[in-house]
């Protein structure tokens, strides 16, 4: 009865066993590489399901990400190994209580989940000190900083580890690695999500008036992604901004919930990206919430959509992705300067970095199992310290198969704009009587999930941007245009 | 532009002044009659916002339920104290990065929370320790077990309380037991997430039909609560089972995530309820998929709905809550002989515990700002240990103010049919071939939120439950019967 078809488990199977095979060849050369004898297990803790504070709660569980790349398990308390050598893959399965029949459902033994998620063997967690003692070999265990989180994943553990040989270092950069190139077997998926999130997107707006609440929006996307698509989550806190909300970057959180009413005249800056078997999408569409741009709407969204139609026409291997971010900033600067915020030389304001008054967060971040998916700093690259440059969260040359987000947007921030007319560089640009007559009017921002291919890129999202497609869907026309 | 209307933030705000004045009045009775001094300061600490895993994905903050009680406050990083000679209540506020304002919104001072949430003070976390001096007093902390999860509440801690007297005995029974008791100011939210659940059951009924997918009910529900509701959680992960899945209780978790399809000839156990500013519902509903109670399915559902009713009637001040237990199983077990299923006298089976064979649950908890809200077991009380009688999760005598969900079940689970068949007292009751051809029938639960008036109950849930009601407002009759 849904609209959209979600790819099958037995595919979401064996896109995960395509992962495992990756990783045991990528492992291998790692181990190669640094003159290591091709032996060892990786090892890796799924998560567990957690209580609300002290009371019986209980919070809807989610896999790690990582566990879930490899394995694809839904429920919560297991361990898995992959054998290096052999490839050899190995489930384990925490032994649940009688009394989970009755409250929690049918108790499964190993065997099925072997079936299951398709692995070559499958015990009971408390088994795992003797299974694994058979392989005679090292632990890779996972452990590393996440680059934009800036904390370290916990290394597995359990009774008995101290008995193993353990390495802490080897995997994390390599598992990391593998996420970042997407297989075709994940761009199936993350093409679903991203055609339901699209669709869903495509629905708000057309729902969209003045007098609704923003979270009335972010209601009607929820239940467009879970109803038609079968998208229980949404990949992160929707940002459901109308009128100066659009200026505060991750709106929606519990202390903003998206509770504002929509006011005619207002924009509306909607990011929001449904979620299937952990792969997400991160998508955001910006409109007038009446349906009809303003003159001063139009200067501002056509700068955003100027530097994002340029980004990714020159998306391709071997394009460096800061030049992608500064490419966005010349596009947004040169609009401020038609609407007469801005004067001056765009390549001078270029070079003093005026880019991050307006844009304070970088152009776009990979995108996988989380929003922000690892692999953006590998070791050896570190941040860009200059303004704007150094919220980047990667600075690596595009490769095919990556998949990453370009965002550009515009804002009129106070807490960004009065600063930048204080400083003696940057007022130099500033016109602060056609600046102050965009206070209030929030922000812009466009996004797409961007894959790149081996000669160019692929667009997965497919929401309206051109002004005319924007007023003429909102105004009830068909989408996609065909 | 929301179908119901929320009770104004500015009764919200009163309703918890009430609720600190409760516990200081609390507070100063018990100190008096264990002989303490009138002084000393309450102080909770609230909830801290989480990520997940080692991401930057972040939890959307869901505040501590007894910090919520006194002080509802909707954002993360606070404490809070309460002086107990003069009742002024402060706020203690974390101090956010300058960068805050860029991703998350305007920082505020106390001075706006103070006014926000109507306490008497409010300062910044770290001016905490000089603030609390001045009492020159024991800070009570609180730690106590929830006697649902088993796992104590973490007592307040922040840099320099080791410079405090602390006391971690006296605050957890005085507070739990005032959040037992509800206000008047209580009533009207929980009046109001009632009539929304509610509402929204309805519109579920209404939209139900074979070949869904359970959660596409789920999503139904969600969609209704939020988008007229403002409802933007619900109380606890949605039980959306049909079929055989209706005799799992806590169905719908990640491990058996309300993904299968709703058949024609089944019946659907719904078990959802919203939450709104923080107070929840908890509402089950039970009909058949299509529409219209086959024969099988009228016997258990008039059984359980003779429970239910037979409970109502008799709710008021002075009645045992394990009576109210009894009488639902006798007259579900009554049923059961009825449809063949028993044989023999339904007194024996009662001496015998049989009831819990078909209704393994209790017959309803607290509710509050946690689902199952503590008090159901006060320092002195414990659990009964008869089969069944020991999942109750309260034993306590009803007073006015209580409220309690009234949820008989009745539920053919092989897990515990099969010992039962197997046991030497409880067969002599079975009727193994009348009970077979009820295999994979599932189960029936009705469940209403009840409060216990000064003569009686009143019933906030406003749901179709006589067959009838349920076959026409399925059918497209009206509801609320006018
Ligand atoms: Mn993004
Ligand atoms: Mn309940």
């Amino acid at each position: 009865m849904a609209r959209h078809r979600p790819p099958s488990f037995s595919m979401l199977r064996e896109m995960h066993v395509h992962n495992r095979k990756k990783l045991q060849n990528a492992m291998a050369e790692k181990l190669e590489s640094i003159g290591q004898r091709l032996a060892g297990v990786v090892l890796l803790q799924g998560g567990e399901e957690r209580y609300r504070d002290c009371t019986d709660h209980l919070e809807l569980f989610r896999q790690e990400s990582f566990f879930a790349y490899l394995f694809g398990v839904r429920e919560p308390g297991f361990y898995a190994a992959i054998d290096i050598a052999t490839g050899q893959s190995i489930l384990f399965v925490p032994r649940l209580d009688p009394d989970y029949a009755v409250w929690l459902g049918e108790i499964h033994p190993p065997s099925f989940f072997k079936e299951k998620y398709g692995v070559d063997a499958a015990y009971y967690v408390d088994e795992m000190v003797s299974v694994l003692r058979k392989f005679d070999a090292s632990l890779y265990l996972l452990h590393g900083l996440n680059t934009d989180s800036n904390r370290y994943c916990k290394p597995a553990t359990f009774q008995g580890i101290e008995g193993f040989e353990q390495d802490t270092k080897v995997l994390h950069p390599v598992l990391s690695e593998c996420r970042v190139i997407k297989s075709e077997l994940e761009l199936e998926l993350l093409r679903y999500v991203n055609e339901v999130s699209s669709a869903a997107h495509v629905k708000v707006m057309r729902s969209a008036q003045p007098g609704l609440k923003e979270y009335q929006l972010e209601s009607t996307f929820q239940h467009y992604c879970y109803m038609e698509g079968g998208c229980r989550e949404c990949s992160y806190t929707c940002i459901c901004a109308t009128g100066e909300n659009s200026a505060v970057l991750h709106y929606g959180h519990a202390a903003a919930p998206n509770d504002q009413i929509a006011s005619d005249g207002a924009m509306a800056l909607l990011d929001m990206g449904a979620e299937y078997h952990f792969y997400g999408s991160d998508i955001t569409c910006s409109f007038p919430v009446n349906g009809k741009f303003t003159e001063k709407q139009r200067l501002i969204y056509t700068g955003v959509l100027e530097a994002q139609k340029a980004v990714i026409s020159k998306m391709k291997p071997g394009i460096s992705w800061v030049a992608m971010h500064k490419l966005a900033e010349t596009k947004i600067l040169e609009a401020l300067k038609t609407a007469g915020c801005l004067k001056g030389n765009v390549e001078d304001m270029m070079e003093n970095r005026l880019g991050a008054v307006f844009m304070p967060h970088g152009l776009g971040h990979f995108l996988g199992l989380d929003t922000h998916d690892p692999g953006g700093y590998p070791q050896g690259m570190s941040r860009i310290n200059e303004r704007g440059l150094v919220s980047l969260r990667t600075v690596r040359t595009l490769e095919a198969g990556m998949l990453i987000t370009v965002e550009p947007g515009c804002y009129f921030i106070d807490a960004v704009l009065d600063p930048a007319l204080e400083d003696p560089v940057l007022s130099r640009f500033l016109n602060r009587e056609a600046i102050d007559k965009f206070r209030g009017f929030g922000g812009v921002r466009l996004e797409d999930d961007v894959i790149v291919t081996s000669d160019g890129c692929e667009n997965l999202t497919n929401c309206p941007r051109e002004i005319s497609d924007v007023e003429d869907v909102m105004a009830g026309g068909p989408w996609p245009r065909t």
